[in-house]
């Protein structure tokens, strides 16, 4: 069960979403289980203002964030958790069902300066291999085999629920009580990347052709290295002193 | 988490839905978690008739039963359970909340010839006093006072999620068992250590006076990361380039 100030440092996301009523529908879980924050990521624009001005809209949905891509959507959060089903490819990163989801959130967003997102992909085809390369963690809501596919506004539903659940007496999962340093967030992953990126191409690394897998790996990589905001910063510097060498080389 | 002999035991119940896509979400939720036995009681014909005749509508809502009351409905169960919500009334009967329905309803539909039902209300008023008459339970989904009332489809999702899910063992935070590739061992975590500050030397990277304090933090910071044997094996890859096109500058 996370607290209502827990509560607010969780982002659910919705990656181009198609049907207004499913956007509503969204809005509305998160209304009912008391979450605020909605980001929407490159939606379909006439749909997109449809279930924005419907009847009865919430409030949340009004002041909904629109961004141009993924990336911007989870810039600021420490912990990127993707949603979508195993029965049609392996997971590349850190997998958990969904009744297992709500001890790690806690212990996330109970921190000061963290902040979580729960992303959710478009209706017909879910998260793309890169969406989920931007991931820190894949949650997965376990149903039957024969149809494993859930309605957009039910998987929202029941993420959320099980998210603001009241743990059952007996098992209720303590967190970690530790210190944790501070989590870098995507943002200065992906430009841990990106300078990562210049260097290996500086260096020649790999042909060209190379260069979107690559990418992909080193993205899957760097989160699942778990750097903290000082690793991150010192990765940076070396790698920054390291391309400036590179193109201003000694004679 | 309740056995397939065991889900073919309930009956999901939904008492004169009107929207013929809260019919459909509810078919699909039941689809999702392995339910297969709906009744609809005095459905408006038309909505129903449409509902039914949906593309990809699941093969349950085709088969579903139609009746005129509530008690036709659940004449051959032993136990039924109510679903709404508080704020508005006073429970005349046994409520529980959602989390704690699990093992009622196991240990009702353990036994063979009990049948149980879950009943759900029309989308705008919920179950009258009347229909809640016929329950044994009263079943609530804990949501926020601000915005308790839920969207039929997604308060079915929900329901059965919760009937379904696999109950979390005595240590919630442990991810699903699943392989954990080969963690990077001290000896290539060294090699790696001595390449980063071979590169950030050639790079010219910090004064030489810095040297022992780096390689210490350098070292931490391996072993915070948690490279496994791949991430260790490609990051090699990447330095040794580097280092050599920092040797072998093109001029």
């Amino acid at each position: 069960l996370l607290s209502e100030a827990q509560r607010k440092r969780v982002d659910v996301v919705l990656v181009s979403p198609r049907n207004p009523l499913n956007i509503g529908a969204a809005a509305r879980a998160m209304a009912n289980f008391g979450f605020a924050r909605l980001t929407v990521v490159a939606p379909f624009a006439a749909h997109w203002r449809e279930a924005r001005s419907a009847i009865g809209a919430p409030d949340l949905l009004k002041k909904a964030q629109e961004v141009a891509t993924l990336a911007e959507a989870v810039a600021n959060c420490t912990l990127v958790i993707g949603t979508g089903t195993l029965t049609r490819r392996k997971a590349e990163q850190r997998a958990v069902l969904l009744p297992n989801l709500p001890p790690v959130m806690r212990e996330e967003v109970a921190r000061k300066g963290r902040r979580a997102a729960i992303v959710f992909g478009p209706e017909k085809r879910g998260l793309t291999r890169e969406d989920l390369s931007q991931c820190h963690l894949l949650v997965e809501i376990p149903t039957d085999a024969r149809q494993p596919s859930m309605n957009l506004g039910q998987a929202v539903a029941v993420c959320l629920y099980e998210l603001s659940r009241i743990p059952v007496a007996g098992n209720a999962a303590k967190p970690r009580a530790q210190e944790m340093p501070d989590k870098a967030d995507a943002a200065t992953l992906d430009r841990l990347a990106g300078l990562v990126e210049q260097c290996a191409k500086a260096a020649g690394y790999s042909p060209a052709i190379m260069e979107a897998a690559n990418r992909h790996d080193l993205r899957l990589m760097l989160r699942r290295l778990q750097f903290n905001a000082g690793d991150a910063r010192r990765a940076l510097g070396v790698f920054r002193r390291i391309l400036w060498r590179l193109e201003h080389p000694r004679n």
